[in-house]
């Protein structure tokens, strides 16, 4: 027993140390992974608990809100940031997309047996920061461990609470013929940044990931119009295209767009043309785009753009009647085009 | 664009289908698996919101819980379940353990390419089985898609929310000297079984594994004896020994236990002997471990012997005072040991 104790007491090795599946049998190897990485970088007050599952505060408010995502990128880490504060963007955002001001984060680790502990370090400190950034605490979590070949380096579950204000209500259902269609921001870097990097392509410019938390930017568009947003949502996979058709669906609306008001970086259309990618599937992690009453479609804009995440906000577009729910867009070319959904596989394992 | 369209309303084929890197692409064939398998399957008032996350009533209580947990069992059907009803109850329990009564779940899926339609729906619809019997809604969810060799067939992601009631305190930090140790059933049925499937044993008696909710065997026993429980944890990964180390760590005391009050079914022990097993290490997931007052002991015991998941429910031993926080028990044989932390790895994959 004394060399159990012994190794017990050694430090995990972040230098040249590997998981193996005894850090995911819930035995010593697994509670110092935990206290040395995981509990020491998102430490907080729920964490300490120790428990297998967090107690908090109910939060006082309108409506409680869940979202939950797999986070499986590839490659993990990617030019402007990576599948660490992908994963808290993400929720955060879908939290936020919701009306709701997040509040916390649970997460489960799916670690493939060998993957280096250095890179989970910096994939977990990418996370504790985004958390810290956005105010949010990680709560609680879990972490298993699949044998070399069933998985593939990390994936990362997580799962966010928020709760909405009094008065707030934001749904996809909710857009209505004559309502304006606002874009937070330019489209498709994100995912030309990451199929970038797992191509090995180099383009003169770099083109970073958008990844960030829109949390503050819907607290400042409510705070601009609390009853006139009615939709919120990040267009992630299948990009700007099949949000606004899920919108459409959703609300059984159709939508109207102008190509030329959509913001697209000259470096994305530049690689999206190279890499036979339409901008409009191409997935955002930073981005949002909101369903506004005609008549408040100029104050929630100002709002957007006098915050930092919103400030190449634009009106691209008008919620249209359309039994069908087909988004059309007015093409710089003077033509009129359906904007179907993404029907093929456009980049699998974006976020 | 006719044949698209024609592609679209072909309904998933179940019986030969199979997965492909399409159906985790956010497109068409994304929308088509959750409304035809996901939606159907679990169809509630708030999934049907069809948002990337869920509007939820605020509960009323003192606390909210939340636990998560990724569930990457292998193999994916064992003898007494499979991994969707094992992610249902895995999670309900966590929450449960807090003293919260679960209400909602959320469940994102990691598919590998070409696992087959049919088995997935299997799971799924073990999962929606489950979690109507727990009486919890699945109200949100995620679907990514990974390729061939990059996944193993399907992990599940699940993040349960609960309400604990008004005036209960439970938490693993909470046990005393003087406490009593109760145990709900016997132990080691649902490692024995995953690993009897895993390396195709077969035993003449049939072991299956005991995945169960236990939350209204906690209402009961809170029912019983509300400030009597002080901590409640369900001994799963690393078994009964682990579960016991964790809670003596936590509450700062140690814990006699009386091995022969410790059931363990004849079929176990024989397949625990015939593979190397230890019983106390070996993961459970139907059964609970509580630490009560001793004055409320007996009031605990009672409630717990009067509901089906606590039928077998003993006391197995106490807490006592040990600033090492260690894990004694009298055998059999009269002698007394240590019953340490698990080291290696026993079983991996087990949940």
């Amino acid at each position: 027993m004394s060399e159990v104790k012994k190794a017990y007491v050694r430090p995990l090795d972040f230098r040249h140390g590997r998981i193996d599946m005894n850090h995911g049998a819930g035995g010593r190897a697994a509670a110092q992974l935990i206290s040395e990485l995981f509990a020491a970088a998102f430490d907080n007050e729920f964490l300490r608990q120790g428990d297998d599952g967090a107690s908090l505060p109910l939060p006082a408010g309108g409506r409680l809100v869940m979202a939950t995502d797999a986070h499986v990128v590839s490659p993990i880490f990617f030019p402007g940031g990576d599948l660490g504060c992908l994963a808290v963007h993400g929720t955060v955002n879908d939290v936020a997309m919701m009306g709701a001001t997040p509040l916390y984060l649970a997460a489960s680790f799916i670690l493939e047996e060998g993957y280096p502990l250095a890179d989970l370090r910096r994939i977990v400190e990418s996370m504790a920061a985004a958390a810290r950034e956005a105010g949010v605490a990680i709560v609680t979590g879990d972490t298993k461990v699949v044998e070399q070949g069933k998985g593939d380096g990390v994936f990362i579950g997580t799962t966010g609470v928020g709760v909405v204000p009094q008065g707030v209500q934001v749904g996809g259902a909710r857009a209505r013929p004559g309502d304006a269609v606002l874009l937070s921001g330019s489209i498709g870097e994100h995912g030309v940044a990451v199929l970038s990097k797992r191509e090995s392509l180099e383009f003169e410019t770099a083109i970073e990931s958008d990844t960030a938390a829109l949390h503050t930017l819907v607290a400042a568009m409510l705070a601009a119009a609390p009853g006139g947003v009615r939709v919120l949502r990040d267009p992630t996979r299948g990009g700007l295209a099949t949000t606004l058709n899920e919108i459409a669906r959703q609300s059984g609306t159709g939508m109207l767009l102008d190509e030329a008001a959509i913001p697209v970086l000259p470096q994305v259309e530049a690689a999206c043309e190279l890499l036979g990618l339409d901008p409009l599937y191409v997935a955002n992690e930073g981005k949002l785009v909101a369903v506004c009453a005609e008549a408040d479609a100029d104050a929630v804009l100002a709002a957007m753009r006098a915050h930092p995440r919103g400030a190449r906000a634009c009106r691209i577009g008008s919620v249209i009647e359309d039994a069908h729910g087909f988004v059309q867009m007015d093409t710089r070319f003077g033509g009129r085009r359906v904007v179907d959904w993404l029907s093929g596989e456009q980049l699998p394992r974006i976020c």
